[in-house]
């Protein structure tokens, strides 16, 4: 039986449709009505695990998954012990250094020394603001960062940026990018190893 | 200007209503039309920052928000350095190790040494099997523990218990109780200590 961590949210709906054109059919997931969070395939043949997006490497790295589907943004941010086996090229997005549009900041090393950033995402702030040699305080926020610079608790912020809406409608821009995330399809690297081709012909058609 | 940090969530209508006793009208965070993080009161002489529940002793402890209200639970999981000042009796749950209702464990000693244990609150789930020389492997969670014994990433989970519901659907049992929690009003220390008056009006209006 294969299971597969599936993140609930945004990537949800097209993780499903490919893993759908690989034959493992989790369609239910996406009924309104689902309250499970584990789903069996329309065939019988594996389950899928819904959870929230940070939990899927969690998953997938003890192994009560197999494969899982997740943004980059959050393999970046824990370094769970997982395989990245394909780039699935959908949810595409940018994490960036935000600030006012008023500050007058161009670039990320304009912030102030020892300024506050505040960050979901503050491992990669920090690696980010490190590889610049720009000492700064990271505040750990878990959600609506955007509010960091409005309240004064930060000069910057490091976030997701999709669309760039939530920024414009609290007077925000991003003046750096840190990299660009998508989804992608990870594996639980002793599953792989120990594959008699179920896991194998699942990702070689996510491949494709 | 009094800014008050409230948390979005189960918290939410009772913290506006205690405000509203205590002189601050924050009714409009409940319209549900509002789509502002940040709310002035009807008075004019306050606003409200509404931000997810860990985030409140953030904006507390930078002064970003001079009072706030949360739960006992983050508190003590954050240790941020903010002012306890009344327990506001609401909000009432328990911190709570669950395990498989047919596992058979009676207490939290029962667990198997170097078992695996899953919880968002791992910091209090450190402390609490400390103290009882019991050696467990932590897992991390950001949503929907309950899943851990069913799926076997973990033998038992740590979690807040309100009604019990979601461990009875899961087939699961709370077995030991690690604290009580209930809303708190908290402070930032030196703004209490820089009051002229105001926010021990507040403080006081709430005690009762």
């Amino acid at each position: 039986m294969i299971t597969v961590a599936l993140a609930k949210g945004a990537l949800l709906k097209e993780s499903v449709s490919r893993f759908v054109s690989s034959g493992l059919d989790f369609s239910d997931v996406l009924d309104p009505d689902n309250r499970q969070l584990m789903v069996p395939s329309r065939c019988g043949k594996a389950r899928a695990l819904l959870v929230r997006n940070a939990d899927v490497p969690v998953y997938v790295a003890y192994g009560q998954a197999q494969l899982g589907i997740v943004g980059y943004d959050v393999l970046r941010e824990h370094q769970m012990p997982v395989a990245h086996l394909v780039d699935l090229g959908f949810g595409g997005c940018r994490m960036a250094v935000a600030v006012k549009e008023e500050s007058g900041y161009k670039r990320a090393s304009d912030l102030p020394p020892h300024c506050r950033v505040a960050s979901k995402f503050t491992n990669c702030a920090r690696e980010f603001f490190d590889a610049l040699d720009l000492p700064v305080e990271l505040v750990h926020l878990t959600g609506s960062v955007e509010l960091g610079p409005i309240t004064g608790i930060a000069e910057g912020i490091v976030d997701l940026v999709a669309t760039g809406r939530t920024l414009r409608d609290n007077g925000l821009i991003s003046i750096e990018d840190l990299f660009q995330s998508t989804a992608r399809l990870v594996g639980n690297p002793l599953a792989l190893r120990l594959d008699r081709g179920d896991l194998k012909d699942v990702v070689e058609l996510m491949r494709t």
